[in-house]
């Protein structure tokens, strides 16, 4: 399948990525914000919908998007324990461009997903700010880097470094083209068992990583998918569904401590906050049409998290804890990789 | 809330339902049938939802409810070993009215719920055939008997003879009559907890029954809710979940050996087998409307459950065992009923 | 059947509840935590689960909860906006106590549940602080108030002033006393739905009620149920979902807006944090004798929602909203209560 | 990791597995029926779980194996179109050896899981019979063919011939060797997706694939995991939503007609059904140590298919319609095998 302009979630009209990043010292570690379309977001909700793969992970806001079917803040990424913060930030972001919220209406539901980059970033001194986050969701843009980046300055993956990555595909449908994209923030596995394209990669510069692998266990994987095709909130979830295939396919089991989330949303099927309408129209795809969606997702969450770790840089962070670039290592795989 | 005019599941337009019932001395069973609309319903799919409240039951073909959002056959209830023979006639029904089925297009999914009537019935002589199952179906009509009757003729419910019960209520929208309507296969609880509008009734008649609460552990009740409402397969289950209200309020505490399963379908919404479009529009209910929907849920389920009973006629089945109705008892209770 | 000593969840051995209340002009809101034991929760964890009746709510850790099967902190209920606040003061007072934490091992659940309480309090405020949270842990004890005090200072129920509420019941198993208790923060429903003990009291008192029924859309409850009995993690679930059958008795019709969120935990089957031992043993209950556990907690929940409205006190919050004592109407409602 | 003594699910002491083959003609299908142990499986019920991972399927007793923990019967693989006959099967089988069953004790909860085979056989002659179903479990043995055999006589997966597989893995735990295996059946994917050991086979022999894709919308797979490591019901869903690892390796994408379903059981862990005391223990592994029975599931799951796919004989169904199979092409592919 063909890869979108950018190659990037952002390929999606309307979709933009921010990034802060912390990078001093032992503190390695930051924010990623994903803003489903640039209008306002609490008042024009995205359809969507979640699914837990492993749930040791500290995620908010998954059980709203799967009774309601939407999201109505940015959604963040960030470290285990900057989860409240990431929290807050969204509250104060909305309420200052929401008079309504806890006011006239209801609150509001804000979306945070985690990992622990505590191997590499003292997560104990718990930097991130507020500021942070809300200069994360202000910057963000439709150009973005990867890699050590935002949420993903401080992530360890199959035994590298790892972080934020993105790619997407093109699906034609009614004679259209559309995108669906994915952006994931990578820190799960070991490091024997990476797979590159079904290579056992990991087998071949098992000998040249650090002995560093008791981090397996506090590891984890935010997967975010996007798309302009029209879906309802089941077939979002189903969607979800398809993420572990491209996981399992870079050399995830899904271990017992990694928080495995995956979340969907489309941008064609919005829900107006003030609806007037008892009942409204939505758009969804013909469900025997959908295994090129179905594949799409399987490609696309697999060369997210590739490409989250040949973008990443060598890292060295707290108690000199290093992981290194699978750049550095790339010649030692015997592979052509896309 | 205002009953539909026959205040049945058949007040919703394309609606019927059809019993088979077998009554000869031991022997206390039989099937009923609901149709969703009158067309063919392989090749006009409604949409649905299912939901488990305590999963001590064989129901089939709940998975695929909820993976695709569809029921392509009618519903069958009936007792628990006859499962098989029921999924055999839904087959054979099926099959001699599709040519494509098995053939040119994939197969079928076939939707049973059950309750054990072995209190009353002799359910290892496993009466039902497939031509009652096919006899159900091809009888159902707008009008039709409520409790012991059909897949009701050997049910046990609080302490007394359990059955068939359905309600209806009339629920407005855009200015326009919805109707909301459940049929219930009533066979769970302990006499001494039977609540009717909020009365504990069952302390009332608690010396009047018989001495066979240990079938308790061997209940279950089906509820099935249909409207032609549009609603989302995500709305489809949320109202599934409402069903749960009624129930409690009959005196249900949820008992450890009781399959409590849900069922909902709306006749707004087809799925066409044979649909030829990529994308498609559906109608949906907006969410900030829908609570005189759960509330409907919650009145319907609670009444069919008590017009189950009401209906019901003392039964003496297998070993000479005995279930009253609350017709004999409802001098006893001091109420007003509806 | 029976209630404990205190008719409290903290008639479970261990378990202590603190109360942080924040009264002052138009900010009507405050922090409640519940000790599950009165050890090192992180290294001593006890085993739980949950379940979401409806999702429309924004409690964290619960997807945790559901894969390990185990809480390692205090859970914390507290005003929807306050969310983000409770987990980095639950995390505060977790990492000062354990040095590990994010360091040598991997990081913490915190467990915060919500209601809105925006009706009574300026929740656009955000007044609950990270030190409230440690001060409602330190100060936990066995005795506690109930109705206006801790995260029910600000919070609405059934047309009502809603808040904290608990009870209990002794259960016999091995002909020894076990006890299942539970506490509630009730901030749902409609006044007019008003149930106590079967009779619609909201109807007798519907005239006397203040016309601000449009918060129905912003409720929620909090159901979090203790016991001592040993129970497998599906056993918990099992019990969660039976929560709902109390709050359907009390007038609930689990409606659109209100996040309605069950945690069960039993102090009986500890998980040490570094056992050592490969394979362990745990004591479950035999499930042919689970339903009096399973009516203790549909008994308790009624109970506990019903003591919130009895004990809470008048309150006049943000721009004159008010909401009445139960215990002004108490005399227009005919009946006997417990 | 390696495999037990016979690569196979018997490697678990009690395990027998029995197939009856219906091979004649355009008749291709069959039975196979898997035996938790050699005991009454009614009164010594095994623990267990189930993960649908796509739910385009019909299987039976699922919901009462979440719901219980427990498996009660022999597990019964069929085509799509007999689960009626199976279901009656067991029933039959399980009452001749019960004289309680659905007399002085409840019912039972057969388990029967499917793949539709009908593009080799002509499934609509439904020639499975009851007495199929009881030889198969009859005929159970510790050593049994793979491939075109019992239920897997008339399946195609990845554009082949498929069918029935097995494997093993032992599993090192408190210095004592357990054993995990898995048997599948399978009928699910696309020829050109086929991976072999991370080489994508499907690329290489596309060509000498016959053009008949468009089965692909009736697939599915059962994948059936067993163990004598004690495990909770918890550990064992935990174990079940593990072999979408192994099943994505081999070149599923998760397709939407596709029913892939899994059910895990330990022989660790026995429910009698008489049990008399109200309080017992059981065996349960520390989370701490389950990732090599993860990393397990996998791999034996990845083998089970892969075998399944290398023991099928090449078949000439319905319509003269032919699956290869994978021994005759083999050569074509570049790779080691296992």
């Amino acid at each position: 399948m063909q890869p979108g302009k950018l190659n990037s979630i952002t390929d999606i009209e309307g979709i933009r990525v921010g990034n802060v990043t912390l990078n001093d010292g032992e503190i390695k570690t930051g924010v990623t914000a994903i803003l489903p379309h640039g209008g306002n977001l609490f008042r024009e909700k995205v359809m969507a919908a979640s699914f837990v793969i492993n749930g040791f992970g500290k995620s908010i806001g998954l059980i709203q998007i799967d009774e309601m079917g939407t999201i109505e803040t940015p959604i963040i990424l960030t470290n285990t324990l900057s989860v409240g913060t990431a929290f807050n930030g969204v509250v104060e972001y909305m309420l200052s461009n929401n008079d309504d919220i806890g006011n006239t209406t209801g609150t509001i539901n804000p979306v945070v997903c985690e990992c622990n980059d505590g191997y590499l970033n003292d997560i104990r001194k718990r930097k991130v700010e507020k500021s942070h986050v809300i200069d994360a969701i202000m910057n963000a843009e439709v150009e973005f880097e990867e890699g050590s980046v935002g949420a993903g300055t401080g992530m360890s993956c199959l035994g590298l470094k790892g972080g934020v990555g993105t790619s997407s595909r093109i699906i034609k449908l009614n004679g259209k083209d559309y995108i669906l994209g994915s952006l994931v923030l990578s820190n799960f596995g070991v490091g024997e068992e990476l797979l590159i394209n079904g290579i056992k990669a990991g087998e071949n510069i098992k000998s040249l990583l650090s002995r560093s692998d008791e981090e397996q266990d506090r590891g984890s994987i935010v997967m975010i998918i996007a798309t302009d095709i029209p879906l309802s909130e089941r077939q979002l979830k189903r969607v979800c569904k398809r993420a572990v295939v491209g996981l399992s396919r870079t050399g995830s089991f899904i271990g017992n401590g990694s928080g495995d989330i995956v979340i969907a949303f489309t941008t064609s099927n919005k829900v107006n906050h003030y609806a007037e309408k008892d009942i409204y129209e939505i758009k969804v795809l013909n469900d025997n049409k959908i295994d090129p969606v179905f594949k799409a997702v399987a490609e696309t969450v697999e060369e997210s998290i590739l490409n989250s770790l040949i973008c990443a840089e060598k890292t060295v962070g707290k108690d000199g804890h290093t992981k290194h670039s699978l750049k550095e290592y790339i010649n030692h795989i015997h592979i052509d990789i896309w």
